[in-house]
């Protein structure tokens, strides 16, 4: 067993879970109370955490333990193992929020960094993978529409006093490491020399270089970075690419955020509706003599339009049912006619949009020339082939980040996110 | 002597300030430890809290106490006495970033919500009454643009790292309750029918309807009040008017900053800018045969002109000087050329012109038909004068918030005010 750190923190290997889960009444009654033979499996593919899947004769569920350093990385690189404290808060919050999309937590250890949630069992696969492997999901525009419409507007000032909106902030301003590490390589690292950034080389040398003498993108990478660090508009995922998602052909379930803290809204549709993009141009690489992928492209298209339309119409939905409640940003008082309210909500969902774009891009970005890289991309044996399809994907990105305010609706992103491909 | 709360606060009268003050050390030793025979006056003329000054044969101090709620109002609108300290912490940090111009704090008792600090000696007066009394202060400029340039650039991510940022951002989410007093009067009373607004009635009874009809006015204030409740730019005073500072005709001082929390710089800056504009258009409300003001008119159009500049320049040098400092928003190696930071301080500096435009002007506003007015206009004895040179300054407010977007230098606002002087 690990030794035991001083304040009560301890690595957990499979052995040491075994005795916790007997340990916890909660683990123990989500197992029924067998735990004889328990199957338990390490399956953390992500760069933080350590993830077990417990099995039983009569339950399962998932342990997920954070470490104080990046995993991918190692001891070298430090993160706060506080992470799992604001990552089990989002949970709760988000799960209560939408509960149809959000695994439920059934213990969480703040001296330990560790989160006992539901396991998402087969045929849950990372919705990444599946859109790798050109699965359509016919809910899934729906599903992560409604999950982003109820917890963007039930955390923001929409719905929120600015009492309560106050209160959460400053409890959130406490997961600031992993602000930073966002701040760091989504800002920071892609638009200069920086130790961990890769891309697919030779064939895109001349595209990073690029990215750090662009001076029109660096100018507008400040603004998304000062709204990211500065505007606390709601309770954001702050990490929701489309490997933050589980999905079968009826379920979507977002995990992973540990990155949670009031940002702006932007960064989280961005960061979904950017990934689906990434998705959307790596599928030429995947292409074979079987499957031009042509369909599935359109249908990952599809996804980005109606993603954004039901979102829109499910945000300004929740936003008319509570136009009287007790969110301050619009006052009922003030914003009295129906002529009003209809121009206050075209113009603050035009700047969600542009918002949106802005992020979504930079998302996109760092993901090309960045530390972290995808894999819709990397999965692309052929580095001529795949160094291709990113450097679609990077300049449709730095199109939408630099003119992101001269658009007014997804079909006109369609357009471009086409033409780029076309190219 | 008062009865004494659970949490030990009491509101002191005099008799009992004499004895705190011989129970304190800090307070004794400003005396010079003679606490005989001391001299106290409450002058709490401002609309929430008691002032004494407390003068001794060998030393002098005020106390300031807040209580309950809001003394122009009385026990039936509560505030947080907790204010007091917000108000000492903001006097602690931004006197330590500019001691010239904000007094020392010798002392504070958070269960009192009592402070001790500098009394600021005859001849200084309210720079308001100054102003009204038609007085030039030749260092006013200087001074206020110092005060404004190093308290916002050392506070903001141009100075803090991220980490240094949400810490004090989560402290100061704390004074909630001032920053909600200031989200209803500024931004949200003046535009619907309010049981404290009041206006020069009738001469304005068509004004102030016309402003809960304004539909686009309406829409830019709620931009203004989400950049108020969103943005954590910098630790702002949040109440900087004319009456919160007191001036000799070589001493500048900033008092009062109780409203201090992270919020947008503009709503500083533009709380002076837009008091000297009401200053101004007052002044022919306080013409007579043997002065007919206009030289102190263009004079305050100087200062108004003068202390945006300096401060521009102040804070561009600041910035310069810390380019290579732990300030995050804009790191060295990416903002790396001289043109690009050029660039990037031109945007960021127009940007910060138009915030403190519109916030100046929904500040000028609120003092013209809100609650709380100004002694400017409210020491026109005649009703029919005072209500044209209010009218003029709210017609010059309405244009400056609403097309704010279209200046770009201080010289062409004051070409909008003079043209509504003309009127």
């Amino acid at each position: 067993m690990a030794a035991v750190a001083d304040d009560g923190f301890r690595v957990l290997d499979e052995e040491a879970l075994v005795e916790y889960i007997k340990a916890t009444p909660a683990l123990r009654a989500q197992l029924g109370e067998q735990l004889d033979g328990l199957t338990i499996k390490e399956v953390g593919d992500g760069n933080l955490n350590f993830v077990f899947i417990v099995i039983g004769s009569a339950g399962s569920l998932v342990i997920k333990q954070a470490i104080p350093y990046v995993r991918c990385i190692g001891a070298s690189w430090p993160m706060t193992k506080e992470r799992a404290y604001f990552e089990a808060l989002a949970l709760k919050e988000h799960g209560r929020l939408c509960p149809n999309n959000v695994p439920e937590v059934y213990h969480f250890d703040r001296a330990m960094s560790l989160i006992g949630m539901r396991y998402l069992k087969p045929p849950h696969i990372i919705l990444r993978k599946g859109l790798i492997s050109g699965i359509e999901y016919p809910l899934l525009a729906q599903h992560m529409s409604e999950y982003m419409a109820r917890t963007l507007f039930f955390t923001s000032l929409l719905y929120h006093s600015t009492s309560e909106h106050r209160q959460a902030v400053a409890e959130f301003c406490g997961n600031v490491e992993l602000c930073r590490l966002t701040e760091q390589v989504v800002f920071s690292d892609p638009y200069k020399i920086a130790q961990y950034n890769h891309w697919t080389s030779p064939y895109l040398d001349h595209d990073a270089e690029a990215l750090r003498t662009d001076d029109t993108l660096k100018i507008e990478v400040a603004d998304l970075k000062s709204m990211f660090c500065e505007r606390a508009q709601a309770l954001i995922h702050g990490d929701l690419h489309t490997g933050s998602v589980m999905v079968t052909s009826d379920s979507t379930q977002v995990i992973d955020p540990e990155f949670a803290f009031y940002g702006p809204m932007g960064f989280d549709i961005g960061a979904y509706l950017g990934n689906l993009i990434l998705a959307f141009f790596s599928q030429d690489g995947h292409a074979n003599k079987d499957n031009d992928r042509e369909e599935h492209k359109r249908w990952i298209l599809r996804m980005i339009e109606e993603t954004w339309n039901l979102f829109h119409q499910k945000f300004v939905s929740l936003w008319n049912e509570n136009i009287d409640g007790h969110g301050e940003a619009y006052l009922a008082d003030i914003y009295n006619t129906p002529e009003l309210r209809l121009l206050v909500q075209k113009k603050y969902m035009t700047d969600l949009f542009h918002d949106s774009l802005g992020f979504g891009a930079a998302k996109m970005i760092r993901r090309i020339v960045g530390i972290a890289h995808v894999e819709d991309f990397e999965s692309i044996v052929d580095e001529s082939k795949r160094a291709s399809c990113e450097r679609r994907a990077l300049d449709c990105a730095k199109t939408l980040l630099k003119e992101r305010r001269r658009f007014e609706t997804i079909c006109e992103i369609i357009s471009v996110v086409q033409d780029f491909s076309a190219h």
